[in-house]
């Protein structure tokens, strides 16, 4: 096994990342809030950790003594530091609830087992105790997914895998690598690009969140163009369940009835504890070339993107802004040259390695559909910024303003109508709120039946910015289940999800999903209310 | 709904397709097994017609008459010569069997439902009534899928899915398509042809095999390198179970928990009976070019054919032929222009529409990695030929010769290893049985991290012809499961492959399994016997 020399740092309790990522928003962010939204310039900062009340522990001496005795002394933690670390995700809920100094749902203990085996004892001992177990792998999700739900239980753990942070095989001709579940992006990176590697899986999380994590959730990159989606690379499974253990996946592909890694990929830490994950790897790409495009409206951009997909002519990142992202992103990137962008919506494209080839097509593609090449300036800078969004988000938290996101996908004949739908949804709410919101829209995953919509919203803060939030999330998952859209095209199902899942695979599919979970988690201590209605 | 003019004509109950397609073998093939593989020269015919022992049907007046108030009684057949022509599948043993006269296990009726709610108010009588149900769709299983076994009921029918032969719904945009069930591969063809499209499916059973059973079995079609596996084209399936329905997939991708769409891809009607299809459609193409190549060995051909998959400059067919599959081709096509080939692997690549642009991309590689080009000639022949395979193995059974296939996939790292195996393995049963094989094998679908492998094995006739296949086909399939290679790429599990199940998803998977069956099909009713062991 290769060790790994740099660890990912920390993420601060109250933010997005690390302290060293955070800046405070511009002065002309401030004042564009101020003007185009309404904002009262107000200064709403978080509370300081010493103002935090974290719930206390109730693991009992015994399940400690047993758990310890897996892990050691060492790997059971219920210091509060340590469990306010654990004690949700990062949507923007779970932030607002945090920086009000709200952590009395802490996880009991936090568990940092060092192997599969370890992870499979836990498992067994969490069973036999009945104590809820959450998966934690970079803690990034942002539908609930490991807040620590006791789901009627005495206590619950947060399974902290960074320890299992090992490239465990390297298959250079099959182009495979094994890695551990534990593994956060930048290092699964590391390890692959000493062998000469790359994933190629960039989410906008990446800098934090981790291998098994994106196997749960049917995480999608950045360049989901070029590498496709999370569970479209993974070629095998190790999972770890209460009633024993799976490894599934011995080809490229099988007939050999259904797909049973399709169960687990996206089964969000309810039907076991992903420990091992063979993905296919990348040479990594020695040439990186970038073209931004601006094209006269979203739906002329989306025809773009739909005729490369569907003719297969696709560069490794494509992504197409709406008329409001794009003007926010001049409005606040006015120092770099975004050559003649003067509206309309700007298309980032990206090309690495052997996509490189498909770059006269695709130019070719664009230009006919009414595209307009801005050069390499504006998608340089978006590269630049590509996992910056999330600080804006604080920064923003901090200064009186609400911000959050929410995607779907859906046919592309569908595309516009679920826009409307799910602009008009968050527009109506926040309106009715008070706190008229900017709605922006991203496509950054193109498929050729269909493709993602990103939507971006930011408002004034209400009264109770949480319920505020809620209120608005709910009628915009409202719309997009009534549209016949997915309730989320990379984000999971989480708790946040749940009330739309029954719509989407039917009574008989949520039955499917209790009936697996019974066979693998008797007891139900994995991961309570969460994925399954 | 598009109504279809021209059905796909009946197969013959004895042999593969129709007496249309049969021809003799040549006298030259009919030498060269005497001189190759010492089979003596003597006539094996089948029985006729009238020789036949079909099973009495033991349907109940009771179960018929609750049948016939769904379908009408049009729609209920007990006719012997319907029966036969349900009594299983196509593999060598059905064959040899029914060659054989035996047909005591013909199912108790046939029962055509014309509609998606015909079908669900068909598995709810049987539930009731206790009477196993085998969905039928081509018949063209050469794993036993369509075998109609009681299972412990009192009887069983072929739940014939002909009748849902309509193209419901073209999406142009999104380039969809929504398909019954019961079409056949021409008549779905025919169906998308009418509004510009291909479903691109092409496997060796297209003139017979249909939409659900493409499905149910995770085919795998010909031309594969360029528009995929079937269940890859899948966008949502509709499925109707003794406990209700389903209506799977919202989205070109999602997040929202497991893709329960990949449970019923390959659930060989055992957990429900597909009846509607969404698939991607490709326009269809223009243009279509075609060039044979020849390498000096099947290790060269195949790392040629590894690097076309990882670059992603691919063909819409690539296959290639080992040194005796390509030996037995020139034997046997004297008559074509098959250029310099002398010996060493023959490869096929064929392009269509927008995969053109890949072929000089896909030259490059291939002459790099050592390959020579032999033009357009046998490619084109080739293509001639390319459903012809089965109706050759009926004239070998008629002149004391067995033939059967059987066919893999795993990791390229593994591939010579596996293959290696295989061989030997068949080799070594068919030579102690005293009968020596001639084994041959192609890769014919390609992948970044591995390839298929399928093998066409020939030999004499032994005492007992399908003991003898038997014994063989289990040592290969034993060598299979040693090397971790999946027990099937594209054939499906049926009867012939469930030994081997639980090596490849593990006893915990096959408890996976039982509890989904167990809630989409209470009584059991569906498929006895089928793909779970």
């Amino acid at each position: 096994m290769t060790e790994l020399e740099h660890r990912t740092p920390e993420q601060e309790w109250n933010a997005w990342g690390t302290a060293e990522g955070a800046s405070p928003v511009s002065e002309e962010v401030r004042t564009l809030i101020e003007q185009g939204l309404g904002v009262e310039r107000r200064d709403t900062p978080s509370v300081s950790r010493s103002e935090v009340r974290v719930g206390e522990s109730r693991l009992t001496a015994e399940v400690r003594s047993a758990l310890a005795a897996i892990v050691g002394d060492d790997g059971v933690r219920t210091d509060d530091d340590t469990r306010l670390l654990h004690s949700g995700g990062k949507s923007t809920p779970d932030l607002l609830r945090r920086r009000a100094g709200e952590a009395e749902s802490a996880p009991d203990a936090v568990v940092l087992p060092g192997s599969h085996e370890q992870v499979c004892a836990v498992l067994a001992q969490c069973a036999e105790h009945r104590v809820a177990v959450v998966p934690f792998g970079g803690g990034t999700s942002v539908v609930g997914g490991v807040e620590p739900e006791r789901g009627g239980f005495s206590s619950v753990i947060a399974l902290d895998l960074r320890l299992l942070d090992g490239l465990l095989e390297i298959d250079a001709e099959s182009q495979t690598a094994t890695l551990q579940a534990g593994l956060r992006g930048p290092e699964a990176e590391t390890l692959l690009s000493e062998h000469g590697f790359t994933l190629g899986h960039f989410p906008q999380s990446f800098e934090h969140a981790s291998i098994g994590g994106f196997a749960a959730t049917r995480s999608s990159g950045q360049a989901s163009s070029g590498y496709g989606r999370f569970d479209g690379m993974v070629v095998r499974l190790r999972v770890a369940t209460p009633n024993g253990e799976l490894d599934l996946g011995r080809a490229p592909a099988s007939a050999a009835g259904p797909d049973l890694r399709q169960l687990f990929l996206g089964s969000e830490g309810a039907l076991g504890i992903i420990t091992e994950v063979t993905v296919r790897v990348h040479p990594k790409p020695r040439e990186v070339e970038s073209e931004a495009w601006s094209f006269p409206d979203f739906a002329t951009g989306a025809t773009a993107l739909r005729l490369l997909a569907q003719e297969g002519a696709l560069p490794t990142v494509a992504r197409l802004s709406d008329e409001a992202e794009t003007m926010i992103n001049l409005a606040t990137a006015r120092d770099v040259g975004s050559g003649e962008q003067t509206g309309g919506c700007l298309m980032i494209t990206r090309y690495e390695g052997p996509r490189i080839a498909a770059r006269q097509r695709v130019a070719e593609l664009l230009a006919e559909a009414g595209g307009s090449s801005l050069g390499a300036g504006p998608a340089e800078k978006w590269d630049h910024g590509r996992y910056h969004g999330p600080y804006l988000r604080d920064a923003l938290l901090d200064v009186n303003a609400v911000v959050e996101t929410l995607e779907t996908a859906c046919t592309w004949s569908q595309l516009a109508e679920t826009c409307d739908a799910v602009r008009a949804a968050l527009t109506e709410s926040l309106q009715a709120q008070g706190t008229p919101p900017l709605v922006m829209c991203h496509i950054s995953h193109v498929y050729p039946t269909g493709a993602s919509l990103y939507f971006t919203v930011a408002c004034g803060r209400g009264e109770d910015p949480v319920a505020q939030w809620m209120r608005a999330k709910r009628a915009a998952g409202d719309a997009i289940s009534r549209s016949g859209a997915t309730i989320t095209h990379h984000h999971a199902v989480g708790m946040d999800h749940g009330a739309w899942l029954t719509d989407e695979i039917g009574e008989l599919g949520v039955q499917v999903l209790r009936a697996v979970k019974s066979t693998v988690d008797p007891s139900g201590v994995l991961n309570p209310g969460k994925l399954i209605p």
